[in-house]
Parts: C-alpha cells; sequence; structure tokens
C-alpha cells in the first residue's frame, strides 16, 4: 500500500480523506443537519474522485492502448455517474438533468476556459491539437441537438406528449450511446493517429500497481457511492438554508463538485504548456457525459428509477448547453489559445451562473 | 434513340420505368388503393428523376460553361419543383412546405453525410474543395434566416399577422431569387476561378446528343408531373396506412425519393474519392431548393394555388433547417473527411427522423 | 481654426453644418412640426458625428498608442451615446432599446457588408487581419449571451420576474465592462501585435492640433445633445407621418444616422483596398457598443433615467442580434473577402429592414 500512502503525503488534495468518515458519523448522529452533510459531503467527494481518477489512469495505463482508451472513455466520469444514480434512484430527476447539463456546461467552459486563463497567464501563446477538439466539439454538438429537438418538436400540452417525449428519449439515449461507440472506434482505432498526444495516461504521475489500482477502484468506487447518498438527501435543504435557487445548486454546485479532480488534471496541464491535456479532458468529458452517462442514465431509469426518466430538459438548460458547446466549437477551433479566450469562456459560464444563482425560485 | 436505350440497359436503376405505366394502370383501374398508388408512384418517380438528371447535364453539357451552369442551376431540381408544383396546386400547402424543408435537410445532412460515410470507408482521408462549400454554405444560411425572421418576429394572434406575414413572404421570395442569381453570377462568371471542380459536368458519363436530351427531358417532365399527381393524391391515406405521421412523409419521404437520382451520383463521386462532386451535388442542391424553387414557388401561389402561400413554417421545421445548415456549414469549413464526419451527420438526421415519425399526429 | 475651416470646404458631409442652425430655429419657431424638425436633426447629426470622429481620432493621435487607443475605445461611439442618452432623459427605453440592438447589426451587417461590396467591386479579392476579427466577433458573442440569456431564463409572468431581471441586468452590466476592459488590456497592451494594422489612427487624415481637437470634441459634444434632443422628441411623431413602424424607426434609421460618419470612414478604406480599417471600425464599433456603451446606460438609467433600464430586450431584437454575430464570425473567419459575401450581409441586413418595416405597428 505504499503508494497509495505516498499520494496523499503529496497531495495536498487527499488530506480532504479525513471528511470521508466524518460524512458518516455525522449522517449517524446528526441526521437532520442538513447544511452540515452537505458541506462535510462536498468536502468528501472531491478527495474521492481525485482518487477515482488516478486509479482508472492506472488501470488504463497498465492494459495497454486500446483498452486503456476503453477504460478511460467509460470510467472517466464514475463520480458524476455515481452522484446521478444516488439522485435517480432517489426520484429527483430534476436533480439529475441539471446536474448532466451543468456538467457539460461546466466542462466546456469553468474547466476549459480556466485552464486557458491559467495556461495564457504564463505562456504567451498556447497551441494545441485542433483535430480532436473539433472532433469533441462534433459529438457535443450531435448530443445538443439531441436534446433540443425533442422540446423544439413536441407540444406539452398535446394528450400524446408524454409518450411520445419518453418513446424519442429512450430511441436517441440508443443513438448516442452508438454514436460514442463509433466514435471511440474512430479515435482509438482507425484514425488513432490525429489524436496521438490528448491522452489521460501521459500526465506524467507514475501509475500504480495493477492489483492496488483496482481495490482502489472498487473500494474507493462504494465510498463514493455512500457519500453522494448524503448528498443527494441533503442538497435541497442546505440550498434553502444558503439561499441558492435548487437550479443553482444543480447546475453548478454539483457540476463543479463532481468534476474537481479532473479540473486539478487539467490546470496543471495548462501551466506545465500542455494544453492538449486540457483541452482532451475538458471537451473528452463533456462530450462523455453528454453521450454517454447521460443516455445510460435515461436507460437505467427503466430499471432503478420510480419511472422512466425522459430527455427534455427545461428550456433555458437547453440553450444554455447549446451555447456552451457554440462556444467551445468556436473557441477551439484555431488550434491556439492566450488568456483572453479564457476570459471569454469564464465570462459566458458567469453570465449563467449569475443568471441561476438570481432565479426566482418558482421558475426552476 | 440508341444512347437512350444503352443507358437503361447499363443502369439498373433505370429498370424500375417498368412501374410508369403501372402507376397510370393503377391509376384508371384502382383509384382508391391509395397505399397501391403510393408505392407505384414512388418506384417510377425515381427512374424518371435519374432519366431528368442526365438530360439536364446533357444539354448543359453542350450549351458551354456558363449557359450550361446556368442550366443546371434552374433544372437542377426540376423533380422536386414538380412535385412541388402538383402538391401546390392540390392546395397542400403543408406537404408544399414540409417537401422544400425536408428536401434542404436531406441534401445537407443525408446526401453529405452518406457520401462522407461511402467515401470514408474506402478511402483513409478525403479532401474537398472548402471556398465551393463554404459559398452555398452562406447561400444556404441566408435562405435559413429568411425563414427564420417571420416566425421569429411576428405575433400569430395580432390583427395585421396574416397580411404580414403574406406580405413579407413576398418580398423575401424576391430578395432570394436575386441573392441567388448573384450568386451565379458570382461563381459562374467573376469568381469561376474558385470554383473549378466543382461542376456536374465531369462526372464522367457520356452526354446524350442534344436532340435527344431535349425530347427526353420535355417527356420526362411530363411524365414526373402526372405521376406526382397520382403521388400528392395519395400520399396521405398511404402514410395513415403505413402508420406515419404526414410531417414524416412529408419531410422524409417526399424529400428522400425526390432527391434519389442526385443522391446516386453524389454517392458514386464519393467512392471514387471525387469528393469534390458528392460536396457540390448535395450542398448545391440545398441551396438550390432554398434560395430558388422555394420562392418560386411562394411566387407561383399567386398564379396557380388556391390562395398565396406564405414563407412561415412550423417552428420544428425552422429549427431542423437551421440545425442542418449550421451541422453543414460546420462539417465542411475544414475541407477535409473521414467516415465519422459521415456518421455524425446521418446520426443528426437520423434524430429528425426518429421525432418526426414518433410526433403525434395532431402536432403536424 | 485654418485646418477645421480647411476641412470643412475639402469634405462635402460638413456642409451639411447648415442644418445645425437651422434645427434649433424650426424648434424655437415652428416646435410642432415634427417631419420637418426630424428631418432637420437627421441631417444635422451626420456632419457631426463626422466632426466627432475626427476630433477623438487627432486627440487620440496626440496621446501615443494605449492611450489613444483607450480614447477611441471609449469617445468612438459617442454620437450613439449622446443620442441613447436623450432618449434615456426622455424615458424612452424602448427607442434605446432598439438603437443599441440596431446599432450592432447595422455595423455587423451593413457597414461590414457595404465595405465588403465597395471593396470588392474595385479588387478580386481582398485580404483582412482575421485574428483582429475573431476577437471583436468573440466580444461581440458574449454580449450576444448577456441579452439572450436573461429573456430565455426568466418567465415574464412570475411574481419575482421584474426584479430578477433588473438585478440581473446589473450585474450583467458589470460584467460586460469588465470584460471589455479585459479586452482593451489584450488588444492594447499584452497581445497588441496581433492587432497591428486594425488602428483609426492610420486614416490619412492629417490630425488637428490639440487643441482645435479638444475644443472641438467639447463643443460638439454639446451640439449633438442639444440636436439628439429634437431627434428624440420628434422622431416617433414623424415615423407615423412616414408610415414607419416604431421599430423600424429605432432599429434602422436611428442606428444609420448615428453611424454615418464611420461609415464613410469605413467605405473609404475599402475603396482603397485597406479592408483591415474596414473590418476594424465596423466590428470594434459592433462590440463597443455592445460591451460598453448599452452596459453604461442601464448603469446610468439609476441616476438618469425616470426608473432604472434592463437588458431584456424584445425577442426578435435578440434574435436579429444572435444572427448579425454569427453571420459576422462565420464571414470574417476566413480572412478573406469578395464582393458576393457583401452581397450576403446586405441581403441578411435587407431581410431584417423589411421585415421590421412591414411590421404591424401593436407588436413592436
Amino acid at each position: 500500500m505504499n503508494p497509495l500512502f505516498r499520494e496523499v503525503r503529496h497531495n495536498p488534495l487527499l488530506w480532504l480523506l479525513v471528511f470521508v468518515p466524518a460524512v458518516f458519523a455525522g449522517e449517524a448522529f446528526r441526521p437532520e443537519a442538513h447544511t452540515l452533510l452537505f458541506v462535510l459531503s462536498v468536502l468528501a467527494i472531491v478527495p474521492l474522485a481525485a482518487l477515482l481518477s488516478h486509479a482508472t489512469e492506472s488501470v488504463a495505463a497498465k492494459t495497454g492502448d486500446a483498452a486503456g482508451g476503453l477504460l478511460n472513455a467509460t470510467l472517466g466520469n464514475l463520480t458524476e455517474l455515481v452522484i446521478a444514480l444516488a439522485a435517480l434512484r432517489a426520484g429527483q430527476y430534476m436533480l439529475v438533468k441539471a446536474s448532466i447539463a451543468g456538467a457539460i456546461v461546466a466542462n466546456t467552459l469553468f474547466m476549459l476556459g480556466a485552464s486557458f486563463l491559467l495556461g495564457g497567464l504564463k505562456h504567451h501563446l498556447q497551441e494545441f491539437n485542433r483535430t480532436g477538439a473539433r472532433f469533441q466539439a462534433g459529438l457535443l454538438f450531435l448530443a445538443t441537438v439531441a436534446i433540443l429537438i425533442p422540446s423544439a418538436a413536441g407540444e406539452s400540452d398535446s394528450p400524446g406528449a408524454a409518450v411520445f417525449t419518453q418513446q424519442l428519449s429512450a430511441v436517441l439515449a440508443v443513438l448516442l450511446i452508438v454514436a460514442y461507440a463509433l466514435g471511440l472506434v474512430f479515435s482509438l482505432k482507425t484514425h488513432r493517429e490525429f489524436f496521438g498526444s490528448a491522452g489521460h495516461a501521459e500526465e506524467g504521475e507514475a501509475p500504480w500497481p495493477l492489483g492496488l489500482a483496482l481495490v482502489t477502484l472498487a473500494g474507493v468506487t462504494v465510498l463514493v457511492a455512500l457519500v453522494s447518498e448524503v448528498f443527494v438527501a441533503s442538497v435541497q435543504q442546505a440550498a434553502i438554508a444558503f439561499g441558492m435557487s435548487p437550479a443553482f445548486v444543480g447546475f453548478i454546485v454539483v457540476a463543479l463538485v463532481g468534476g474537481a479532480a479532473e479540473m486539478a488534471s487539467a490546470f496543471s496541464g495548462a501551466r506545465k504548456n500542455r494544453l492538449d491535456l486540457s483541452v482532451g479532458i475538458a471537451m473528452g468529458s463533456a462530450s462523455q457525459i453528454a453521450l454517454f452517462v447521460a443516455p445510460v442514465l435515461v436507460l437505467l431509469s427503466y430499471v432503478l428509477g420510480p419511472a422512466p426518466m425522459d430527455l427534455q430538459f427545461w428550456p433555458g438548460a437547453v440553450v444554455m448547453v447549446l451555447i456552451a458547446t457554440m462556444t467551445a466549437s468556436l473557441v477551439t477551433n484555431s488550434g491556439r489559445s492566450a488568456w483572453f479566450v479564457g476570459v471569454l469562456l469564464l465570462m459566458v459560464y458567469l453570465v449563467f451562473a449569475t443568471t441561476l444563482y438570481l432565479l426566482p425560485p418558482r421558475v426552476a
């Protein structure tokens, strides 16, 4: 277990692991202290997500290029998936959808923007592989169309509308997963020479031995699942206490908490002038959530949830995902970046966050 | 008449010509068998469209570059125009509009996407002239704005709304035709060196003698017009029999039937690694329908239709045309293509087709 | 005062200065002749705007690069600001908003399009610095998001909607000004080597002495303010007399009058094959109005207006600004231009103008 402890010692983020037992203690002794439990569970998820991320990468590094890429592509957003599953089982579909849309927006605007800004403050002009960014932007665009069309085509007051939306969502979920799978074939197999330098595995940290990585992967996933239960149960009450609208909590807070570990990697890559890494993590994570996590949740809702979940989002969320996709597509198109590009992306994110923060509760 | 028979022998598509007399026989003896008449007329239109297309190209090849380009640009979508005229005379404006929007979407997503996929499965990476694609995308964008603005600016319940929409549609129709004409001057005359390799005439098939081509052009146009009458009269009843929504029939079925001949040329070009040809046919045909066929139909509706037709589309159709234009513009921007680009375009088309197929009837 | 008189003699536009006293005479003796006062004030604003523009540039030329750029960036749209302030003080918020949106659209479509067309009719193919155009397009995109999100997220009939819109508008106004200031730091200081050739100061006209420039700046600003009062008071009545909708007057007429001087510079640059200058004026002016003039007006409305003004626009205006931004972004992306690009931009503008002209009055 040496490498695990060495990692904990060197990575200050992991000192937050002390909050994991604190969450369970709080849940046992103060189950009604929602605000406390919310804060504790946020603080506990961040280091767990970091461990999960490192464990996934270590397994991927051992299993070779194609299989490793596949692993990263399916387990890379395990934290987001586990949190969303907890919300799904609790029947909180509004929270599930807000966290999906919020994660796409946080990755394409906040993670990408902060990477460009942090990298640009240190380096005058940075370059990255635009083919990879274009590919991810194309996937994201498809997913955006898939959540835009149901709300544009349907009318909520027609008699068959609920059945229509549900059937359509199931078919679109399957289409998105097929597109994602074909995208993996394209980027990992038939045309992988175009996507060379954007892999997670080159991150420079030494991978763990396979046994340790697998045990960590399994154990930490269980811990994230347990902490997520507490998080989901406390989040709405805590939001009221903090004066935040439910839309703000799902869209901004949950998304930033779930993606904290990936953000740490993306920002560190940008500072080291390895912007390919940052763009790959940010855009890849967004497209993975849109084309894999979200449709899997729709399909799992038939088994796990109290009722099937559809892909119909609140119109404001659709507009935000659409704008985020377009912004990321425009901005990564040139393959070059300077600090102001980061400012632009962060400003768009701030416009969204401010709007959701000020939004009167009834609308959400 | 030798070249015509030789063509029929070598092109299996033309064997479908036996269905032309079958349509008229069916119409005479079983006028109430809508589903049968629908299927027969679809099977008859496909080979007629192929003949029409070859005859137009043969005339164009004989009349020199500029005049030939002009001919192609006005008669290239004669099949779509004749079908739409039949629907216009029958007062089925919903079908006319759905087939216009559907043809734009089918050309930019299905025809382009299948060309990229078929070409990409044979060739690792294909290149094409992006200046031509950008030019067509610009024209399409203008047409999209012209159908978006009336519905965004007007309010359907204000008193003068109907008059406003009608006046506006007539003016916009004239503007679009002027823009199309100026676009021809630009691409065929003042700046034709930028559009060199994207012409229909280089298709490799031997052109027919002028006399045969002109006779075929006239004769086949009459046949298409007669078959279209049967097609339009039977399509709605047949849709019910097949369990398809009217929106699906107009948007998907009519558009694919009308464009079958062009698709055959575009796909064959892509397989032969002449992607300029495929992109030119797909994008050129879409912009021609949007900036020439649609406005001409609006103006002709004052003479031929029971009442003037406007350019106001069902909001879902506007969104689909907008997305199709944006997708084609993004995808052709780089001038390079691989098989997955085709998958992305086809997936967007599948999202549309699924939505329209599942749509409850009342909404359309 | 020699240079001022020499300028007046050589620039026929400035002969229109005789209309300045005519406006005040008309206001004194025929205060009820709204149509006359409207025409006189339009004719008087055009030469005043030209003087203001030249005075600003002369001061900028004397004060060195960074300070001069800053001056141009804050006083470059002084005419628009003064006219809007007159409307603000009169409580005509509809007119203020229409003139803001109209100025953005007029700059990105009409000014840019006419520059491309006029330049393209003389030169076969023109090139310009696309980095500068992309930067301005990025700023414009941010501003578009900031006016799109409030109307997409809010619901006008919920109880807290008015408070929400007002709070949000104030925060977004501050964000836009911060983004604009950071953009100036980026383009004038940290990365100014990328924006080299797009400055106003290289216009070729000899700058005035500093004293004359400052006196002109102060005096003409006062005159513009006085004439604007007459203009704002007469515009609605005159619109009725001319049969124009109020939306058309605010969006088209006010915007073209306010920008007349800049248009003269942009067109002359395009004819001289200095398209960088034209693109810089058109795009820079649009982004300055969106990110500086508009937010300053929102903040000033707390002090000067009868009630705070928000950033919520009529949906049609939001769509038009969005399309104008997208069009300018697509069109300037390649860094090359020919006459037909100008035609496309002008056609989009014509679609907007026609729609607003025909719009029934109640909708606006």
